[in-house]
């Protein structure tokens, strides 16, 4: 496909990660149209166009729909019905509707792992929280909703039977509890022509509360074998889905060596903010380029870093603002990005700061640093 | 001064410059408004607010800064009476009216390093041609328009009499011709705060035609004790001027390893382009700090780079296309950045392209082969 700079494309979603695919789409001079919920999302002011309305709703999706030659997603809580509905018109559906669908439920997610032979962790399928309450010799688990889970709701930790009234009683899974020793996202774009990539691993660090990446080093310090099993699995999983975009693939590392996907996002992810400032092509860039057809880029690490999110402060909500950022942007290396959002509430992800330096022990010490002094406050 | 988001900042000038400082300023969640002629402007649909108007006239710069608190400039041209009376009224201008002034007319320029004893090519102020004409014994000279050049206008070559009629006929200088042997240029900041870094030194690579800068490479390769004396000089010619913001410090290596001061520009520059991919932090965002009275980044390369200027194709004038877009995209560490104009002229900027490579030598053969490959036709 020759590059076209009048093509239009539209995108679901108009939060962080379409804000940052708004800003690497403006180096190509294209122009993106974004639908959201929020009249206020971090999009509302630097899209193209902003419409505000239901990603969830068939009619809104479809009538929004129709000008664009291509459409994409910077979530996945979206209306695929519309989107099969709008392919059917002829328009290029990036990631494809069928791949969303597979991925917006957890448990066709871990069923088709299961059928192409990518390792995941054992699971059972339940109905509700009765069925739960039947496997007591599979716990400790993770009880994750089949539907509408992200960021850390839609699961809960079931180590006994104690635990069971936390159990959802909606459909889901039941997923064996792994004693992993690393958390680990490669993300792979595939283009429409084909091409493949893999961004280098990057190591996540969970808040151990809220279940959200605290922070995240990127390249993940991996053993060579395990760092090559882990492309070989997220790579597999791409081309078995048959993904055109990103696609981001959380694995978990065990103490044993063994390298199992957690569950795969088909868009811009949280584990690939730091490719803005640290790799050759950032994940947004690549995504332009694998929707668009153009040459997908280098992905490889100009140098070591660490992502930290920058969450609203518990205990706050109102007006945002930003206490220590003056110290914060004393440290070299760092890079402040925030999302726009004009009030906080406790653990919203208000932006997130990136810090690049060739020092692995530095970068731990200033995102530590960056994480005890930036707080969004109210 | 604390942080604050809501600070309403104008700019002057609403051209590709503009449009980066833009980019940057979303990753602050700053809000820019900016003033341009021309409606059609690479910012007119980036911009929070963007309003045509000339940039020269006093009305109209005045009403246009009412509601600002701090003001900047991206095009030095611009109405400095209406700044002063702006500044009068207790808004911060920065860079100061008064450096602009004096930037302004190349006469005033070079008369400023002459009494504060930075090292600059010989002069004389010349009124009008019959001027130029009673210097023959000074050619050859370049022959240089004290205000309104820019972009290799205003500047003429005087090799001897037989060039006499393509001196200017209005006030201007002669300049002793600089058999030099680089040119290359250092970005200052300074910021509201007093704090002062330099970025490494850049070298430019002219079009021999055109006089306007065709591919650029950073860092500059300088014997160490060179590279340390032309940083000396920016510094002191940022001091000396007591600029608030970013200076652009232009600068000739002789053959006998003299550096001296060609021209200054008071804004981020075509020289600095290339800090938004291989520095730690770009030179918009350190305008941005520098204005704002924030800690100033750290200014190092991540990588060494070259920069490429896309230029109109000669004998090409309308709608433009990107000709060899995706075969350039193939290269490794190519980041492509078209500035949005519609319609393409002969050597209009375009966009431009940036290339990291940790390799010098394949960094020149990118670069060619971009500035071969890569053509903006109608």
């Amino acid at each position: 496909m020759a590059f076209q700079q009048d093509i239009q494309i539209g995108v679901l979603g108009g939060g962080q990660l379409g804000r940052m695919l708004l800003q690497a789409a403006i180096d190509f001079n294209l122009e993106l149209h974004m639908l959201d919920p929020d009249p206020q999302a971090p999009c509302h002011q630097l899209a193209s166009r902003f419409t505000p309305g239901a990603l969830t709703d068939y009619e809104t999706v479809l009538a929004w729909g129709q000008p664009f030659d291509v459409i994409t997603i910077e979530i996945e809580n979206v209306n695929v019905d519309a989107l099969r509905e709008l392919e059917r018109q002829g328009k290029k559906i990036y990631p494809q509707p069928d791949v969303i669908a597979l991925i917006q439920d957890k448990r066709t997610q871990k069923q088709f792992y299961q059928e192409r032979g990518i390792p995941t962790a054992p699971f059972i399928l339940t109905e509700n929280r009765q069925e739960v309450s039947e496997h007591l010799h599979f716990l400790p688990a993770m009880h994750k909703l089949g539907r509408e889970g992200y960021d850390g709701r839609g699961v809960q930790k079931i180590g006994g039977k104690a635990d069971l009234h936390k159990a959802f009683d909606k459909p889901g899974l039941l997923e064996k509890l792994i004693d992993f020793e690393k958390e680990i996202a490669i993300i792979v774009a595939r283009s429409s022509t084909g091409e493949v990539k893999a961004f280098p691993a990057v190591e996540m660090v969970f808040h151990p509360e809220h279940n959200l990446v605290e922070y995240l080093f990127a390249p993940a310090s991996l053993q060579q074998h395990i760092s090559r099993k882990a492309e070989e699995i997220a790579l597999k999983v791409a081309q078995e889905l048959n993904i055109i975009g990103l696609l981001a693939v959380e694995m978990f590392v065990t103490h044993q060596g063994d390298v199992l996907v957690n569950e795969v996002a088909p868009r811009p992810h949280n584990s690939g903010h730091q490719t803005i400032e640290a790799n050759y092509s950032s994940q947004y860039e690549q995504h332009l380029r694998a929707i668009l057809g153009l040459p997908l880029g280098d992905t490889a690490c100009k140098l070591p870093s660490a992502m930290v999110n920058l969450l609203g402060e518990a205990g706050h909500s109102g007006p945002a603002r930003y206490a220590g950022l003056e110290q914060v942007l004393e440290l070299s290396g760092v890079h402040i990005h925030l999302y726009g959002k004009k009030i906080t509430k406790p653990f919203r992800k208000m932006g997130h700061v990136t810090i690049v330096d060739s020092s692995p022990e530095r970068l731990r010490e200033k995102a530590r640093f960056v994480k005890d002094t930036l707080k969004v406050i109210a």
